[in-house]
């Protein structure tokens, strides 16, 4: 997906299905949760047959989507009483590739008049037979990850006056960076702060219209790629907050980590991690395991390389409690993780971003002046 | 460029003439330079009509390539008692585009008959004038920065038992990364020890004639790759030498040179610097300069970093003196340098490799076990 220029309209109005088949209730249906919970078109069933008959509410708490239907099929979602007119690829496989068995299902929705709405590495404009089909039919199939930009590197560029931007870092992959992202922004918006959310991946994309899917370019263009969607972020508000990737300690995508820290040069960064997790979710060999990074350390080494390009802090550690049920232990472990990184920590998906937006606000002002 | 499985032969031989317009003298012509000195192919002449007449030996120091003609136009190259078969692409621009006012130039040579090779990100068969021109030939068009290696993300791989793995690392671009590794690679095997090369750049693969062009791989599989070709480089040799790209604090080009770390997981790291450079080679804003790092603290800085995914220690430092003439001046940086960072140090491209080799090998061997 290109960068669309800032100010452009958000995604026109669609009625999605979202496959996430065999996937509900696991960390890899993260997209069709995040276009649940923080997009704007309306969802009208989730297709997953290991879960059918259900609903969103049995899986997730997401406000506003807990009872759309969990359907076995396509057919199922063709006849309820208000159809479908896209769908949305809800997965995000290892290496982002589309699984065999769902191909007869997207040729089947653009037969039915469906648009396809994909984020996988895999671009569906590349298959000829649902080219062919989509044309046969008068559907469009969009590759959000297809990276459409510029091919430029980075040239140094500076932010603009009065600007702050804000990026998120990890602890491992899918642990709520964008998320946290998102309710931060909100969090400034209801404070009537001038803010924006740069989406560097495909799930970002989906819900905010534009956005790079950084992980999708060549590598020599990911820091010149970040330099010029931040650019676009400024041009949508002060406090631009930029959805993180990866971790800088990952074995397979540490270095995309790196090229949203050194192509955004971000003034500040708030850490994402997700307690109970002890090691990164990678488990091709099967002797071998990554364990994740104490995070005192962890915060010393973002600081340090970011600024061997810009100097910026971690000014705050944002959890993910979802793996403690009792809210009394998530709260003790906010309590304990502020305690031992000496920073302002706490869950803004799960207890609202409001905290953790005033801690931002006030550290990232004192740092930038 | 595909990597090609180990074992297979060189290049098949071509008779080159590389054209170099306007950049001999400069560090732009750093491709041209690293396949006069490293490549076994024969080289007729360099075009370079800013500096015609002219013969190589006049702009570097290449043992054998002194007296390669320096001529000023494809047309004097063609008319030389040997004329060439193809012609190779010997400059490097930021962000890899052809010139304009080049494409007439290959428009000539494929008219002539001559292949072309080419390492710029904009691909020659990609360019339907250059394409059809080739066809009505019958010549060949070389990308070598094209991947077609599969596109995987890291696994985590472990190496193979016995087998020491070496990355070059650096203050900057083209400060000599790529040459250091391959003096030592010259070094070990002249020693009698098993070693080989892991060409990572399109010069690197232009020698080699096998390589993954990772600053051309899209950023979700560069570990992937590296890991991948790593281990192929390691069915060719026990040391296996790895060509460095980037440096760890360069604006643009830090997450390459971090997925070179964390994808080939070396057991050592020699960092390349070219003392006399003050600031990257980065001068997109006129306003703006990237001072280069100290070196005690970065290579700090790369252990840390490198030891996030699997621990790596800096056991060298590779210095190109390039910019002092005087051979006492050049000694006397060297010695400091020692110095200042506790590691052995010299210039094994000025000064031969044997030195650095020996004490890489020790300190390897004593730190592997």
């Amino acid at each position: 997906m290109d960068p669309h220029p800032p100010g452009t309209a958000a995604p026109e109005r669609q009625r999605l299905v979202i496959l996430a088949e065999g996937a509900l209730g696991d960390h890899s249906a993260k997209t069709a949760y995040g276009v649940l919970r923080y997009g704007s078109r309306d969802v009208v069933a989730v297709i997953d047959s290991t879960k059918a008959p259900a609903v969103v509410g049995d899986f997730r708490d997401i406000p506003g989507r807990l009872d759309v239907p969990v359907v076995a099929s396509l057919e199922a979602a063709l006849a309820l009483p208000q159809p479908p007119d896209a769908l949305l690829i809800g997965i995000a496989p290892t290496g982002g590739r589309l699984p065999d068995a769902w191909k007869g299902i997207l040729l089947s929705a653009i037969e039915h008049g469906l648009d396809i709405i994909s984020g996988l590495h895999t671009f569906l404009a590349d298959d000829p037979d649902l080219v062919a089909a989509a044309a046969a039919h008068g559907v469009a199939l969009q590759d959000v990850r297809r990276p459409t930009g510029p091919r430029t590197t980075a040239v140094g560029r500076r932010h603009g006056p009065g600007k702050r931007v804000i990026l998120a870092v990890g602890t491992d992959c899918a642990v709520g960076k964008m998320s946290v992202m998102l309710e931060l922004r909100r969090a400034a918006l209801a404070d009537g702060v001038s803010a924006s959310f740069v989406a560097t991946g495909q799930t970002g994309i989906m819900i905010e219209g534009w956005g790079a899917p950084v992980d999708a370019i060549v590598s020599d263009f990911v820091q010149g790629a970040m330099e010029r969607i931040v650019e676009q972020g400024e041009q949508l508000g002060d406090w631009v907050m930029v959805e993180g990737q990866g971790s800088l300690d990952h074995p397979a995508y540490s270095s995309v980590t790196l090229g949203l820290i050194h192509g955004a040069t971000p003034h500040a960064m708030v850490l994402v991690h997700k307690p109970g997790l002890l090691d990164h979710d990678f488990d091709h060999l099967p002797d071998r395991t990554f364990p994740l990074a104490p995070l005192p350390g962890f915060i010393d080494l973002h600081e340090r390389i970011a600024s061997a390009v810009a100097p910026a802090k971690v000014v705050a550690v944002a959890l993910n409690t979802s793996l403690y049920a009792d809210e009394t232990d998530a709260r003790r472990i906010i309590e304990q993780t502020a305690a031992e990184t000496g920073l302002p920590c706490d869950d803004p998906y799960r207890f609202g971003p409001e905290r953790l937006w005033a801690a931002v606000r006030e550290r990232v002002d004192t740092l930038v002046g």
